[in-house]
């Protein structure tokens, strides 16, 4: 296993749960009648932000890692990151007992690169402007012999996030709700995959639509032409977490056989649905994990059914980012 | 029923879970390494602030709203409070279709007036200079037969704040803790007491322990004295959701056999808790919600064993008070 030749499917995903289980936090839904007064309907968030390292990112480098044969996986794993994948591949890395090279722009923000190493695994940075990203990762990994953990384009990794689609529908069945739209925030789409592989296996009808932030909609593009389209800009919001240039070869081909038309939201729509997760349901979102909720409050109109439900997927929003939100919206 | 003539026990936590199932949020244990390292032992966190409202007030208020006769609740209930009570009572009432009367300080945070009025309930406001709260509270149930629902010195109060215990006795079983300090925010010790007696019957390992703010320590000199004492300011601290007089009458005598010494925060510690728990967590937790934390992270010569359990009890932060404690800790 763990070739990388194997297309996810609802097997691979309650697999991965099995290799999860008693690891991962099971996010509860969380609710707010103050949310479903502005949305209109009932809202149900998925608050991936609580879990391990702060995103589910954990769950997909957890099931990736651990379904590698154990005599490679005990030469280490090697990530490209500068965000949540880093962390979630470090501390999966860590409880393996495991080594984990995690590669890193020397310009990414200080605390993730801090934090990164403080899981506990060995931070290479490189120069964007003078270093080549991808054979430096090359070396190390020949040299060492680390498996590669990419951050969405691995079937392991897709049936990792998949696990909070088994979640979702287990959790919207003892709420009543049988049909909605499940708004999911959406980079390369590695947990849009694997949450629509879930749901149409456990709860078909739940609708997966990815949410993007404005200028960075390469999903919501591919969606309606058909084909991967790229982003223009490669970067400039506030939505960082979430930003890639495209769909990927693995997930496009599910999302696009799954989901629901995308919807996007602006930086400033974002913003306010971070503060309204830290005002009525006490959690903290970055805005790139805010986008899901934000479609929720705010395109009332292109939304369907009497419910809703939003996965905030990831809390690693630097302080100063916070407190604008707040002292602009709060 | 519901005459608070009978004492809180064990088999009225039972019943109480029972009313509440499926009402309430079953808060998960969250946990971080980072957290780990500075209380030098696993801390699991007990995040009521998720819990409807922002704290763990909606149980004991559904515990008592649902406790009482039905005909008698037909008529409504009444509370004073201008804060967390306000909300649980507030919910829990429009929950059950009844109408709620708050009796509120005219002088209360505009926020915590608003939330309390948006869930639905009649807010009564009154000048704390120049009118009597209990006479204007006793005029309006006599005049409507309302129901009184007290904060904590309450059987079925206690009761619902009881199902805490009953979920961390579970959820410290399946993290195979036995022992450990159970660190409980306690302002009149409703939550304490409450707790405490659901781990007597079901998890007697785990030994509950009040955590409080600096000069606001009436239950920790109550414990050592042996008899209730109260504090010599009623006001003044960051921490204003646990600051109460003294210990309540009925939940002293359960605090005096059930509970280990008490302990005593900083407000400085109290807000780096705020700060730790946004960070590592992505909660969001008020300075009185966070004094059991920041006794978990700070006092770690005070604790025994491998783990300490806290509980976060509310996340009813001003935005301002919350961005202070960022700007100055984060």
């Amino acid at each position: 296993m763990a070739l990388g030749l194997e297309l996810t499917d609802i097997r691979m995903i309650e697999a991965a749960r099995e290799r999860l289980a008693g690891r991962e936090l099971r996010t509860p839904f969380l609710s707010s009648p103050f949310l479903d007064e502005i949305a209109g309907r009932r809202v149900l968030v998925k608050p991936e932000c609580l879990q391990r390292t702060g995103s589910f990112k954990f769950r997909g480098a957890w099931s990736a890692i651990s379904a590698l044969e154990p005599e490679i996986r005990a030469n280490g794993v090697l990530a490209f990151s500068s965000g949540n994948h880093a962390q979630g591949v470090a501390l999966a890395a860590r409880m393996h007992g495991i080594s984990a090279v995690i590669i890193m722009p020397a310009d990414a923000p200080r605390l993730k690169i801090d934090n990164t190493r403080a899981y506990g695994a060995e931070v290479v940075l490189y120069n964007r402007e003078t270093e080549d990203r991808d054979a430096l990762g090359a070396a190390l990994a020949h040299e060492r012999g680390l498996s590669l953990i990419k951050p969405f384009d691995d079937p392991f990794v897709i049936a990792g996030q998949g696990t909070v689609g088994l979640e979702i529908a287990e959790q919207a069945r003892l709420e009543g709700i049988g049909e909605a739209d499940v708004l999911v925030c959406c980079g390369g789409g590695g947990l849009t995959a694997g949450i629509a592989l879930a749901l149409e296996a456990h709860a078909p009808g739940l609708k997966v639509r990815p949410a993007e932030p404005a200028g960075f909609d390469d999903t919501a593009r591919s969606l309606a032409s058909g084909r991967i389209e790229r982003n223009v800009r490669l970067g400039g919001s506030v939505c960082d977490a979430i930003i890639t240039p495209q769909p990927g070869n693995l997930t496009f081909p599910i999302t696009s056989r799954l989901c629901g038309p995308g919807l996007v939201v602006s930086d400033d729509e974002a913003l306010q649905a971070v503060v309204l997760a830290y005002t009525r349901l006490k959690i903290v979102v970055e805005p790139g994990g805010a986008v899901a909720l934000a479609a929720a409050l705010f395109r009332r109109d292109e939304l369907d059914g009497d419910a809703v439900i939003a996965v905030c997927s990831g809390g690693n929003v630097d302080p100063d980012v916070f407190q604008a939100a707040l002292a602009r919206y709060a």
